[in-house]
């Protein structure tokens, strides 16, 4: 009986997340009121405050999903022997796709974020986290010869999510058509910052 | 005394744009409403409407005129000898100083582009017109010989663009403190991107 309760718990609380996204994805945060996410995720409004006891608390749990997700691409890219042409032959891994945090949500966090000094702190600890495991990937990627023995991984590791993050936002103002176009010249990008020289064998 | 009137009708105008800019740093552009601008402003409701019929409106003509300033930069960097040494030597061109659209603003408008099309629709056109500012600006260069020959204007001026967005969006994660570190990593960027090689000279 316990066990039936806390799987409904599991999936309820689920639901509200997935409602919460979708609500702030519409009206963005600020615009889309406790009562709107209950109603998007049938159930009532004196009942959410059970699960989650503000609209941080959900964006700070998204968010926290999301890290297992990242932290999913970031052993495959540990476990690429030749880590560009993974990243080349892998372009979705540049895209939102799976993310609940997609585009148009991790820009509306960080334009809210700039009135919320809690939303602000939410996102400063994933970014720190997201930061350190690309650092971490750099550090290996360099360990096995994969990138150039040049690179610095902590500012890599910055121009790097810098550039992702920039890239969510191009494609929302280039719009999707643009995406595939934008997502090359990214690469290139990230050749020129990674890649190993001939200078580098010595 | 039509000149008069005239010039109250500019100033007002004016402190219409600044006050309306100050909401929506502070509320969101949804959150500040045409009252609130009115009462940051000074002026009646009724008669914020001689002036601006939305508050799209008042983005465009903010828009406008920091379009005004990006030009003379354009200027400025077309008349520099050294390009990259111009810019290693005025780190402030990349920062927001002086725009009445800041980092703040900037990001608000994308976010909140995604939810109106009219917004969607003034930050392409405004996009459009800096993508093509900024290659010109390349093309020139690369013409007086002050970038690498090898640089493609349209793809440089995306990447460009896309790094400059970038680091709006960083700073907001970042904070000030780490700003400076920001632009030192952009400028390099922008080195391995632009900068003419020995290569270069056949």
């Amino acid at each position: 009986m316990r066990k039936v309760n806390e799987a409904r718990r599991v999936q309820k609380r689920q639901a509200i997340l997935d409602a919460a996204a979708r609500c702030f994805r519409r009206s963005g945060f600020r615009g889309a009121s406790i009562a709107d996410i209950c109603a998007e995720a049938g159930i009532g409004a004196g009942n959410l405050y059970h699960y989650f006891p503000s609209k941080e608390a959900m964006v700070e749990e998204i968010a926290e999903q999301d890290m297992e997700r990242a932290a999913a691409v970031f052993d495959q890219l540990d476990d690429a022997e030749d880590l560009l042409g993974f990243l080349e032959g892998n372009p979705e891994l540049f895209n939102d796709t799976g993310y609940a945090i997609d585009d148009v949500l991790f820009l509306e966090i960080v334009a809210e974020a700039t009135r919320n000094p809690t939303l602000a702190a939410i996102r400063r600890r994933i970014d720190a986290r997201i930061r350190m495991g690309l650092r971490e990937v750099l550090e290996n990627a360099r360990a096995r010869g994969a990138i150039s023995p040049a690179v610095d991984p902590t500012a890599a590791s910055w121009i790097l999510l810098t550039l992702f993050d920039a890239l969510s936002l191009r494609r929302l103002v280039d719009g999707p058509e643009e995406a595939t176009r934008g997502t090359a010249l990214l690469m290139e990008q990230i050749r020129r910052i990674l890649q190993p020289t001939d200078g580098d064998s010595a």
